[in-house]
């Protein structure tokens, strides 16, 4: 028996350890059991005993994009609203008309669960096709019992049949339930009582997400359902200082949160919390353009206070319609202003670390899932540079190589 | 003999006729020898002797992309330019070491045609990839004689290769070769002299091209070599009003020129000059967002004004590196604020207006050239929502079928 199932020689090598990219060039990479069973410098390869042997013809290797915010099960279609919106229609005028997010609860709550998984698997199929092996999929649209349900057993579904790894949050708290309108408190208890329970006794929750913006639901409430999550053992973060610093950053890294995302506006006082905790900023740059809002994140501060920056697409039909990763890393450098170097990590072990899977997805390191991707590039930055890239080569999920979805 | 060779049944057809969409639905389009012999409403198809029949299955059959401003041809990688422009250089430190836009040329004039051609192809297959049957690639990375016939020469060689339409522009005067650093009225007149003609003589020239920005070359420099243009017959155009109001849109709107190219800052005069002289405004999101420029076109004053607005990829590596015309789509109404409608219309019959092809591609229409494309979308403004869009089903070029590149 060969020692190892696949072995590629002759690669670049973007391993992601240290500060940087960790680049290793000429390198090779060797899968075992669907891990990485060795990495490194092609000078250091012990042998060549694989079953199969692939050369990566100089090619860059990277490690399987991580996307750390999705909201990609929903039902319904937003295009309409979309285009009454560059016509001059409001968001309130819309919302009166029975669009916005309560449209896509009501479309949601009719789909049973394999409506959904057939709905989503080929938004996850684009995903997946640029690269992505890792992905966060939120709940939220439900806002009842069964339909919050739903979601979360069909973000697990979409995992399973699709050999990709999915990471569930819990977002019952991002608005509040039409049935409970007004009665936001009220509405935060039933989650802490029956819903958020419920999905727990069941395995659906990985983490629990909710919204400090001082809207609808106000942080005292969400504090509550935070501090019942952790109760439980469950991780949380949050959607903050999107519209206004609301402090949802340094809220959130108060009470140890993984990640605060959105963080247009948050603060310096905010930033250098969330740094103290190891709480990552994720930021979104698709739904700042679609959005048309003004404000961009400050880059400079994340530098500054060392608060690491996650990338993610936020895919979802109100706010980020997009399924590109590649288009979410030129985003974060031509609109957000990162680096190639921050935006890369972002994708990668900055969006691991977000998902509470630091250290265990992202990176290129012997005993980690054997999820990379191989790129016709010329450098680790031109996935940044093309606004709209091209697919990669060839994508390795758990060892198991494919060309994409 | 039949009297069609394809015909296609149960379209959703936009066919750009009248200000809008143009839409018949259900509707049927006819091909005979590479062109539109029939097109129009299911309900008045007069026969269906076709060769071959094709049932659409209700989707939308729009007329293919006319990208009308692009720089395709050139060589040379400006990606570490961009690593380095986001980690903090300034673009005079670039040019002090040599990067910019004279670093492309350089690269560009060690380049043969058939190294042109071979650096371009990918490029023009991801256009097309994506629904382009129509693009304009400019000159102007060569500025001297051989080099800028060469971009051109590899221009008609890209489309005669790929069974695309390919109109050219001469771009000699965008920027003063080194060789005429500091002598700019000297350049013009070697342009006009020398250059300008050669190019015409050997038949490569279908419009002229420049730049009003009263940064090296002079306004009375750049008319100079439009009124040479247009004394050979020549239609002209102009990149203008990108970096603050210079007057160039009703500079160029006197001259009747074909398009003004930019315009962020483009004044309320001269778009009602443009709107007078039926001078098309082509925006280009991909450069703005590209280069952190903070301003966008006032599209609200074209609409005013009635100005025509064509959308581009303004393909380039200094400044707008996108090969999707999709993203363009979603630019023009996500950041720009367009409508889906005026985007739409600004990626067909508006662009090919702005490159003297008006009435001729761009639209649905019995005679026109059999250049169209179908998709997989639920109505017309889904090319324009998703931020990276999916490839269409079908493309159809001269009435050969295609499924993209
Ligand atoms: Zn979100
Ligand atoms: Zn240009």
């Amino acid at each position: 028996m060969p020692v190892w199932d696949e072995l590629w020689t002759d690669a670049r090598l973007v391993t992601m350890q240290g500060d940087g990219l960790g680049l290793i060039e000429p390198g090779a990479i060797a899968v075992k059991d669907g891990r990485i069973a060795w990495v490194g410098a092609m000078a250091e390869l012990p042998h060549q005993d694989a079953q199969r042997t692939h050369d990566a013809g100089g090619r860059f290797v990277l490690p399987g994009f991580v996307d750390g915010h999705t909201h990609l099960v929903f039902a319904g279609n937003r295009i309409g609203e979309f285009e009454r919106q560059l016509g001059g229609a409001t968001r309130n005028e819309l919302a009166a008309e029975g669009g916005g997010i309560l449209y896509t609860t009501r479309e949601t709550r009719k789909a049973s669960v394999a409506e959904l998984v057939a709905i989503a698997t080929p938004r996850l199929h684009r995903l997946m096709s640029e690269g992505v092996t890792t992905l966060e999929i939120k709940s939220g649209y439900g806002l009842d019992l069964e339909s919050e349900l739903n979601m979360l057993r069909a973000a697990r579904i979409l995992g399973r049949e699709n050999g990709v790894r999915v990471v569930t949050s819990f977002l019952g708290a991002h608005v509040v339930a039409p049935e409970y309108k007004g009665r936001s408190a009220d509405y935060i208890t039933h989650l802490i009582e029956v819903i958020f329970p419920a999905a727990l006794a069941e395995g659906l929750v990985d983490i629990c997400d909710g919204g400090i913006e001082g809207l609808a639901i106000k942080p005292e409430d969400m504090l509550r359902l935070y501090a019942a999550a952790q109760a439980a053992g469950i991780p949380v973060r949050g959607h903050t200082d999107q519209y206004g610093d609301v402090g949802g950053g340094g809220i959130l890294a108060g009470i140890g949160a993984l990640s605060a995302d959105h963080l247009e506006y948050v603060s310096e006082d905010s930033l250098a919390a969330m740094a103290r905790a190891g709480t990552v900023g994720v930021l979104l740059p698709g739904s700042t353009l679609f959005l048309n809002e003004p404000r961009r994140p400050p880059v400079e501060w994340f530098r500054k206070h060392g608060v690491r920056m996650a990338l993610a697409t936020n895919c979802n039909p109100g706010s980020s319609p997009t399924l590109s990763p590649l288009l979410v890393l030129a985003l974060g450098c031509s609109f957000f202003r990162m680096t190639p170097v921050e935006a890369l990590r972002g994708m990668t072990v900055n969006g691991a670390a977000a998902i509470g899977l630091g250290g265990k997805v992202g990176e290129l390191r012997a005993g980690l899932p054997a999820d990379f991707v191989l790129w016709d590039i010329t450098q680790p930055a031109e996935l940044c540079y093309w606004l709209g890239g091209s697919p990669p080569r060839q994508v390795v999920r758990a060892g198991v190589i494919g060309s994409g979805a």
